[in-house]
């Protein structure tokens, strides 16, 4: 991208899939690139590969000299950076930016952060079934949808600056505000996430009588339980971060469930094939999207 | 495989998908196919690929002369063929299978057909997300579980008939009455199909407001919704003969949804973390196992 995105010292703290992807990625438009993992391992395999140029376990000290700090951690991982230690380390006119799956606590946290530092939140919409810096990919930001959202330290200028990133990175930049997007994602990652977990629950609870369940189960129950198989600590703090909208779209999933139980337990066979026409359609009419954006 | 099935006249009522992949998998196992359906297209297609030897529309006159019956066609059609039409044309000794999706109904159907004719339920675990005798696949009956439901119908010799006419096809025979059955099927296909169908229609309603849960979406939300998807007239046949086994399963769904939903609403981390863990290690147990069977 000719944008003219360029960092002089690019601190990525948290060296998992998603910070050793965006090292990978930015490789070419940074000076130099710092790397911050506790893991000795993580940081060996970054330095190594040449995928950063140092290394440390030091939060501090990485991001003191950074003009570009990308936080690549979990949820409540950045929210307790953003809190307690980075702050004071942080020079002005700093870009800060995070890639956490939840925005709201990261923003609100953001808010706090001494005026003159730049502070965008990040979600890119990408990610693998196994994490772990050995499966960084150069390619795991480009095409995918990477949303921006403002917080009380987004200047313009910042906003500016936080897409010319992105797209450094080959993602496609989308801003919106933190609520609209944790409302979002919590029908279209959280909630499938709970249906499937609780799908796998419900036939292992009747597997534990019956083992034919397992046995007879096929390609329809895999891909509709493919997610319940996610990282639990990873869940765990993207679902805790998220409880409000979650329990919002549980709500409304409830009733349309409820809407289809009635018609198929009245025998309304008519008006249940009225019913499930539509969703059959908006499911082909996004999955062609989908597949054509790709 | 050498088990010594062979069939004089097959008759394979139904030339779909189901009846055209079997009429290629017993092309070597059978002096004469006869193949019927309404459809003059599907049967000049079969005609014409040699699939069968003689295509027809006429039920009775296929059957009449058939010393096996294969019913592949919709659950209810197949129990209006069994309940109206086809019992006084059979042959005494005439081996009847069908492929339907839900089984009791089929096998109360069978229980009424006249004395000396030999009807076994079946249920084949496999199939296409597209339909049509233009699908048809040589192998996809191979190493797929092809389950076996006795009727009243069902001789001892009629059991080991019907057992060898699926291994002939290349498929795995699992035996057990059609309550057993139809409970399994509500659970590993019926269900994941009600809660992908709903999925969507939860999405489709908040995306009315906001097109970005349609451009966010991505990998998570197309596995989970992939079977919403599905032939709406074939689902619907398959709900409305298995409505019982189904709403006890959501039912089942619905509390184990609930408890997650009250740790989630509490904020107990630990406990939703420690409810979450091993439905994670049953999904990837069960997908190993299944990956290893394929």
């Amino acid at each position: 991208m000719a944008n003219g995105f360029r960092a002089r010292n690019l601190a990525i703290v948290g060296l998992g899939l998603m910070g050793g992807s965006l090292a990978l990625a930015m490789r070419d438009h940074a000076d130099c690139i710092s790397g911050v993992d506790r893991d000795e391992r993580a940081r060996r395999y970054a330095l190594e590969r040449g995928m950063v140029d140092c290394a440390s376990a030091d939060l501090h000290q990485a991001v003191n000299g950074a003009d570009v700090v990308v936080l690549a951690a979990p949820v409540r991982v950045i929210v307790e950076m953003l809190q307690m230690r980075i702050g004071s380390y942080l020079r002005s006119n700093t870009l800060v930016i995070d890639i956490g799956s939840t925005k709201q606590d990261i923003v609100d946290a953001m808010a706090n952060l001494p005026i003159g530092v730049n502070a965008v939140g990040g979600h890119p919409m990408t990610g693998k079934e196994n994490g772990g810096i050995e499966e960084s990919d150069l390619s795991l930001y480009r095409g995918r949808p990477f949303v921006l959202c403002p917080s009380r330290r987004t200047t313009p200028a910042a906003r500016l600056h936080a897409v010319a990133f992105v797209e450094t990175l080959g993602a496609l930049p989308i801003e919106m505000d933190a609520e609209r997007h944790d409302q979002i994602v919590a029908g279209i990652s959280h909630l499938p996430y709970l249906l499937s977990a609780t799908l796998v629950a419900t036939i292992a609870k009747q597997a534990r009588d019956d083992s034919a369940y397992w046995e007879l189960a096929a390609g329809g129950f895999r891909d509709t339980s493919r997610l319940a198989a996610s990282d639990v600590t990873m869940m765990g703090d993207i679902l805790s971060t998220n409880t409000q909208a979650v329990a919002t779209l549980l709500a409304q999933f409830r009733m349309q469930l409820a809407m289809l139980e009635t018609l198929l337990i009245a025998g309304d066979d008519h008006q249940l094939g009225e019913s499930l026409q539509p969703i059959r359609q908006a499911r082909k009419e996004w999955a062609r999207d989908y597949d054509s954006r790709r």
